[in-house]
């Protein structure tokens, strides 16, 4: 496959949700226009049984070097992620068996064929880490080790504040950037692509590939999304899309992103033009409707994740369900004969929750309001007149319950 | 074989030449009274192909508890050795081939045997670390890992240092204490004796024991054989006693080292009762010639190292040789024609060189006097009268150049 030396597609994937790209922007683009065929990887840990949206930002990225013809190789940690990145605590004491990690792989391998090219003409290629790193004896991980000084790896924000905070740092946890730094070594890459929270893991690896293939790796690391207070999206906020998702909640899911969040959405998780985009964000800009604007991410985000017909249905089923309850004009209207009821029972008898058990979880994590008042312990009681008090459930979901 | 519950040997095997135990001399009395056969060890990386005189103290401490029946193994650090202790950087920086390990654990064996038990009743075992540090993955150093902390390992003095003038630590440097701790946890010792300049190596398997096994391990460390200015005998003093070393050699380093570690030497390198050294002591604190203690200790050791008869021959040879020469009034006299020579000619004609190139080595080596005062520069000239000039080397050599 001949290699499109684009100007245009060029600078997109070099500025487009693109947060940094090491040793520069400018390296890059020259390696770009050489006409050469690169190979480039992302790495994924199958920690979980599904990819999300910020694997779907670096396979959209992946994916504009596949249309220049270059070679993507998408590397299963599987070796990896039985030990677990520390740049997740939670994933570090999680220790995966080899039957897991397998099947999550292959989950992942179908999920990114959704956005990258995994069977025609230069197809991206699967690797499994355990291959190299599975091979290795304690003299080889001695060797690796004699690449990297402790003062580097101390540098790393998380284990700086830990050691500030008296904190333990555990000998292994070198070990994962080591790790991550030889795959690179092993498949002899030209570059790498990954979220920002990658970064110290990657840059090791172009450190390693310096030292030990006299080769100047590129890292392009991508802007995570993140919500309005900078919160990583997902996993702390709930709102964490899934490629497992059903259609309609990747929908709902996308409706319930702030407004701020629009123009990222559209830069980093879909593949519409740059053109689109700028024309979304001046309607914005003059004060049009978000709304639309985030109907329309919400069907890209699901068409891409799904298939366009499924995000069609989707559209349909929000446009019907939730619509109507989002306006508190509109609500629910549920009558019954207490003048007191506990917040628990209120919910559920308002099918704003599935069961007893769901309802005091949603209390206890804050997304109850009564009378737009929020309500955080479930033994609460609320009193109910004939003018009816209003129960709210997250941003979404409303109902009036009155005394008949 | 019975375990001896003799007082006095337990109490001379808890205190003489010992540094410190942990976690207490207590705890190591009382183990020592329940009559059981304890397993200790010590490690020696066959770096080099002797043993030397640091090796002999732990030999002979372990042979204490050998006397009382303990179980003896002598760990080849065949696994080790190829990487190298970053406790001694030279050594750090020397890789050994498999070859010259298993030559030189070969000449280890013959040469522990002059102090242990290596074939009869409760002999001695010995045991290559490769056996069992040679199967370790990855994944089984990365388990290992997560039982040391950074911080605990930074503790270390060496480290502290290089962190705080900025010098490079290497990962790899961490992995030294965590294969000599896991050797422990391979063999499932109840001890180990080593150098205190191994303490830290032997508390991170301490640790590890009381991790993996639960197992109080008890770490005997013994004092190390200093000279007057506290510097480790040996390496940078020149007067290191290596097992192979001739025993004319042996006899005449101890007959070279200063007074003050007579009873130090007899305590930490032979096997001399305590209640003669205490003997001994009181003699040189009467103001008796050291020389005639200096002379037994050397004996001792020489017997030790070699055998009793050729520390005789020893004794003989050096009284011959070099008791005349030690005598300023009793120098060798040499003639010469000239008026003028030069130091290298000066020191080759009188026979206290063997050659110009090694003449020139010990003048730059700070050992050559004319007259009492120091000559450094090789090509400085001497000049020669009828009285003569006295012309030494070192401590022990002298002659005197007369004009003819």
């Amino acid at each position: 496959m001949a290699i499109s030396k684009d100007k245009k597609k060029i600078e997109e994937l070099l500025s487009r949700g693109v947060e940094n790209i090491y040793p520069s922007k400018e390296f890059l683009r020259k390696r770009l226009q050489e006409g050469k065929q690169l190979t480039l990887y992302t790495g994924y840990d199958p920690t979980a049984p599904t990819l999300h949206v910020g694997h779907g930002i670096t396979l959209l990225k992946l994916r504009q070097f596949q249309n220049l013809g270059h070679k993507i190789i998408i590397l299963i940690g599987d070796f990896t992620g039985m030990i677990g990145d520390p740049t997740d605590k939670s994933a570090a004491r999680q220790r995966l068996t080899r039957k897991q990690v397998l099947e999550n792989a292959k989950m992942y391998k179908k999920q990114a064929s959704k956005i990258l090219n995994l069977t025609g003409k230069n197809k991206a290629e699967i690797k499994y880490n355990s291959k190299w790193l599975g091979k290795m004896s304690f003299a080889d991980v001695v060797e690796l080790g004699s690449h990297f000084t402790v003062q580097r790896m101390m540098e790393r924000d998380m284990f700086e504040k830990r050691m500030k905070d008296g904190k333990p740092i555990y000998v292994h946890e070198f070990m994962y950037p080591m790790m991550q730094g030889y795959d690179c070594v092993a498949m002899d890459v030209d570059g790498e692509v990954g979220g920002n929270d990658q970064t110290f893991n990657m840059l090791a690896g172009r450190s390693l590939m310096k030292d030990l293939k006299k080769k100047e790796k590129f890292v392009l690391t991508t802007r995570l999304l993140t919500d309005t207070t900078g919160a990583k999206m997902g996993k702390t906020t709930g709102n964490m899309i899934a490629f497992n998702d059903a259609p309609e909640d990747i929908y709902g899911k996308v409706m319930s992103w702030n407004d701020e969040m629009i123009v990222s959405g559209f830069e980093l998780c879909t593949q519409v033009s740059i053109d689109k985009i700028n024309k979304i964000k001046n309607h914005l800009k003059v004060g049009k409707n978000p709304r639309d604007a985030k109907a329309q991410l919400a069907f890209e985000i699901t068409a891409l994740f799904t298939s366009p017909a499924k995000a069609k249905t989707a559209e349909k089923h929000f446009a019907k369900t939730f619509q109507k309850k989002e306006n508190p004009d509109d609500m629910a209207e549920v009558v019954v004969a207490e003048t007191v009821l506990n917040i628990i029972d209120a919910l559920v008898h308002a099918d704003l929750a599935s069961s007893k058990s769901d309802a005091r979880r949603v209390i206890q994590g804050g997304g109850v309001k009564v009378d737009n008042k929020k309500i955080i312990d479930p033994k609460s009681d609320i009193k109910i007149n004939k003018q009816g008090v209003v129960v709210q459930k997250g941003k979404r979901f409303f109902a009036r319950i009155m005394l008949g």
